[in-house]
């Protein structure tokens, strides 16, 4: 540690909580240091959910030098029992002196109890450190508890003219395999998963992580859990033999369809099918599809991975919460496919304006990172 | 001078070459130093056609100290009675000892000749350090002497998705100021801007260097060197109205038609109209356009400011050398009209892959320098 400061050692429990990236779901992600005298006396982090949260972990790391440590955690300790007991407790018991978190649990559970907790055993308790950084973590969990909707992350891998395929579909591959790996540790960070019936009829997609295109060290573990398959297929059109149905994992089918042949038929197939009710176009109401994958499905992160109907039916109801598009060094030409329909969009005064978070090289190609500006107030 | 290598030398030569960036033309940057000792002496570029070359300047800036100098120049002296004398035999009457030059001069007048009345002389001399960086400063008149034709730049403003323009042809703005001044600067330092007569029927473009917009100290006297305004308009269809057809400096129309009335029309109206051949499609043969602007009109560098016609026609004939893509953070949309037509590309393979040499903010946009690979052999 070069510099005993807080902020090094809440940064130390922010890299901690990071190593839980693509394993903690439903969970977010939190690390925890123990500090005394300036020196790191026990740290650790969640890993998966039913298994000890991170202050559990850092505790028994610590073992009796954490009696009168400061504990330094990205989130706020809980305060319930969920499938284990509540931090804020093993905190007191074993004698911490001070707790610093970056910031307060959101989840209806917590919600400032479990500061509640630790202050009434006369424990000194400090929130907001690193508190951006701490946030950026969890993002999906932290839209499900406050906005009861998981955080929306669309992919797509274009030209740079803009196209993600040719007319006829024909789409593989645009982008090269450094890029395809990013896309693979973006599904293996998702809870779900959301493409439509159009793009998995044309490239047959499996929509699932492969551990060996992850290129991490853990990458069989990461690929033990599949995210959830979603296809928007309002009129249950998705063929019989879709591959992503014979994969490991759950494919959940969103239609409004009433065709209980069909449904039934799909089911045997392996898909499970949910009946949504239909938005003003008579498709799926993204709204409902999204509450719903919160509220019963505990989704957090969302990938969406489709074509440009189903993309700009999501951007125009402004439920796209970063865009992540990996750029070819390429022309595709006018006839192409386009990146999003954005439909009614006919004057400069409509453009849908884009914050840039990010743009770097992957591979031969370039990923940029940009957040829609919200239209509405 | 923090080390005094033939490298510093050199790269000080080149900076002094490129303050003649937006004014030598249809002659090359070229700078010069005189050194002796590992001290510079005396340094100069060439400013403008018609005055002294780099070298004059140099040895006027050194006197008497030139004696026994090196001299770094970036391009082989001139060893023809062009406007003004040969440089090479200047160097030799200030009796310097030895010459470093950073390339040989393609232009058949000179080609190696600037070398041999050096060396005929006893002086020594050298010839490519630095050689790549004096090739890039020079494209336009390097491809001329070589091809017989320009170098051209492709400049064009889009949205993320690739988008130039709204349906109905609106654009203005899709970029931002700081892109607008890049744009300007690019006009600045070329030979001639191209146009199709669409983007001026729409747009009613100027196609003018405004001081104003350069954002450069000496912007009024750059300005005063207008590029040659090329519209590509097969059946003379430019209205006499056309706003650049009052500006200062000159406007060609390239035309293959014979309409001798609307021809007349057009000359009154200020134009020059030039009748080229046609190409297999019945517009104008755009090899044959280059070719004359290059023989005719000393042109070096060509800035192509114009649709998705022009553009990919321009790069389906392989014309195109550098594409620079200011990019919005914006989407457009679907409908909005695209990049690049590139009738016939039907399939991934026939795509159009590209080298990116560069990618920073310009502003709030982003600047996207590349080059088309080559598809033929």
């Amino acid at each position: 540690m070069a510099t005993a400061t807080p902020e090094a050692f809440m940064a130390r429990a922010l890299t901690l909580a990071r190593r839980g990236l693509y394993t903690t779901d439903p969970n977010p992600r939190v690390g925890c240091v123990l500090v005394k005298r300036r020196q790191i006396v026990g740290e650790g982090y969640h890993v998966r959910a039913g298994e000890p949260h991170a202050e559990i972990h850092a505790l028994s790391d610590a073992g009796g030098a954490a009696k009168g440590a400061t504990a330094y955690v990205t989130l706020e300790p809980c305060a319930h029992h969920g499938r284990t007991g509540p931090c804020a407790q093993a905190l007191v018991d074993a004698g911490v002196k001070k707790v610093v978190a970056a910031m307060q649990d959101p989840h209806a559970a917590v919600a400032g109890k479990g500061f509640a907790m630790l202050r009434e055993a006369g424990i000194e308790v400090e929130c907001g450190l690193l508190e951006d950084e701490a946030r950026a973590l969890n993002p999906g969990f932290l839209s499900r508890m406050t906005r009861g909707r998981p955080f929306v992350r669309m992919k797509m891998a274009m030209s740079l003219d803009g196209r993600t395929a040719m007319r006829s579909g024909e789409s593989q591959w645009i982008t090269g395999p450094r890029a395809r790996t990013e896309v693979q540790r973006l599904r293996a960070r998702s809870s779900a998963v959301i493409s439509g019936v159009d793009s998995i009829i044309f490239d047959n997609s499996r929509l699932t992580v492969r551990a060996s295109q992850l290129d991490l060290e853990d990458g069989e573990a990461i690929a033990r859990r599949q995210p959830l398959r979603v296809i928007v297929d309002s009129t249950l059109r998705l063929p019989l033999a879709a591959a992503c149905l014979s994969e490991p994992g759950r494919t959940l089918i969103a239609s409004c369809s009433r065709d209980a042949e069909r449904r039934t038929r799909l089911e045997a197939a392996g898909a499970e099918v949910l009946c949504l009710p239909s938005g003003a176009d008579g498709r799926v109401d993204l709204v409902a599809l999204l509450e719903y994958l919160a509220r019963e499905e505990q989704t957090n992160e969302v990938l969406l991975e489709t074509g440009a109907t189903l993309a700009g039916g999501m951007l125009d109801a402004e439920l796209v919460d970063e865009m992540q598009l990996f750029v070819a060094p390429t022309l595709l030409g006018g006839e192409a496919r386009p990146l999003v329909a954005l439909p009614g969009l006919e004057r400069m005064a409509q453009q849908r304006p884009l914050d840039i978070l990010d743009m770097r090289a992957v591979g031969r190609d370039w990923r940029i990172i940009a957040r829609p500006q919200r239209q509405s107030p």
